[in-house]
């Protein structure tokens, strides 16, 4: 079975440039694309890298130069297996969520992002849906499901619906990450909690000691 | 078996004051408190409201001048049974959930919330434990827990990670919310997604229409 990733290669990651380089975002990118095949490849399935510029990756290549949705359309036309959708920028997700994903017996499970967003949709009959990214997409997703005669189940996990798309995502990576992206990060920024919200900066003021950092205590796998 | 719930009685959800009126913040609140803990009582726990303001409400009444981490841990001082600690403002909080941690094993079953904070504490033994609470307190917890030798699983639940803090929050409650809080914000405000980022909004532009609504897709219970 295959799952499908659609990545950016150029100007990866570009809302986080006003913390991170060109050159740290795009090393950022790859490791949470790396983290996320890795889990993926673990569970068994397929990878399918859908790009708009060609790239050295070990997966099958997908190029196309039209938009996302058409992109992705155009795929799911030709497939007749069950196919997964995986955002790039979802690295908190574990094999465990890719497991219950695949043992779920709905039409549809979709696991929503943070503001109206979906992260992973796996998708029992391709020939049966199409996709429609941006703006509100759960809701959109639901309805078009549902237009043509899908059951739906919501995937309810914050390790999938955490994508990291804002400069304050990165803190949801900094505290919860167990991966190469996560690893990265945190060797060259800290964890500001001084004013009220915990931000992700440069500077190593505040910063909170490795004790403090996950541990032992992860006992969800 | 308790599950305390710390619920500010006055000028409560404050930072949605840029959206919403005082009226429309208490209102929003109790019917967010009665979402949760109508959640809670259906999975056969006894509700503490812990208040800083004497207040009617059909549960047992804590009312405490001392700030948040010291009435919790003086509660948890005179606790012997395990205690659940569950904040107001999760309103997307399912009964699947709430019994999917009552049947968790480890000794600390904590729920992160978005930013490094923490949205439910299941505590087997709440002698052997404190509360720390503001800042990055997802880490304080993992570490105050393993200081005790305590064992600590993750609850990766997107319903429970979702706090409704600030205005853009609303957005998750709005598209997700199945209890009177969602549907109370939904008879005032709209969804505006004409500009990248879905938000919620007072004016009538661009609203979802009703066939895109939270329906039949839901299958997590």
């Amino acid at each position: 079975m295959k799952a499908v990733v659609p990545f950016k290669v150029v100007n990866a990651k570009s809302r986080l440039s006003t913390l991170l380089t060109l050159e740290e975002r795009t090393k950022l990118a790859m490791l949470m694309l790396d983290d996320i095949t890795g889990v993926l490849k673990e569970a068994g399935l397929g990878i399918v890298l859908l790009t708009t510029t060609p790239f050295s990756y070990d997966a099958e290549i997908v190029v196309s130069e039209k938009d996302l949705n058409s992109a992705l359309n155009d795929f799911l036309k030709a497939e007749t297996e069950p196919v997964m959708i995986v955002m790039a920028d979802i690295p908190l997700i574990s094999l465990k969520n890719v497991r219950d994903i695949l043992n779920s017996t709905a039409d549809l499970i979709i696991s929503p992002g943070r503001g109206g967003g979906t992260n992973i949709q796996y998708i029992k009959d391709p020939q049966r849906y199409h996709v429609d990214y941006y703006g509100a997409s759960f809701l959109d997703h639901v309805h078009i499901a549902e237009e043509n005669g899908l059951s739906v189940e919501v995937f309810d996990s914050f390790n999938a619906s955490t994508d990291i798309d804002e400069t304050y995502d990165l803190v949801e990576l900094y505290i919860h990450g167990k991966g190469e992206g996560a690893k990265y990060l945190r060797t060259f920024t800290a964890l500001d909690v001084s004013k009220g919200r915990v931000r992700v900066v440069r500077e190593d003021a505040h910063k909170i000691t490795p004790q403090h950092m996950p541990g032992k205590y992860v006992a969800t796998e």
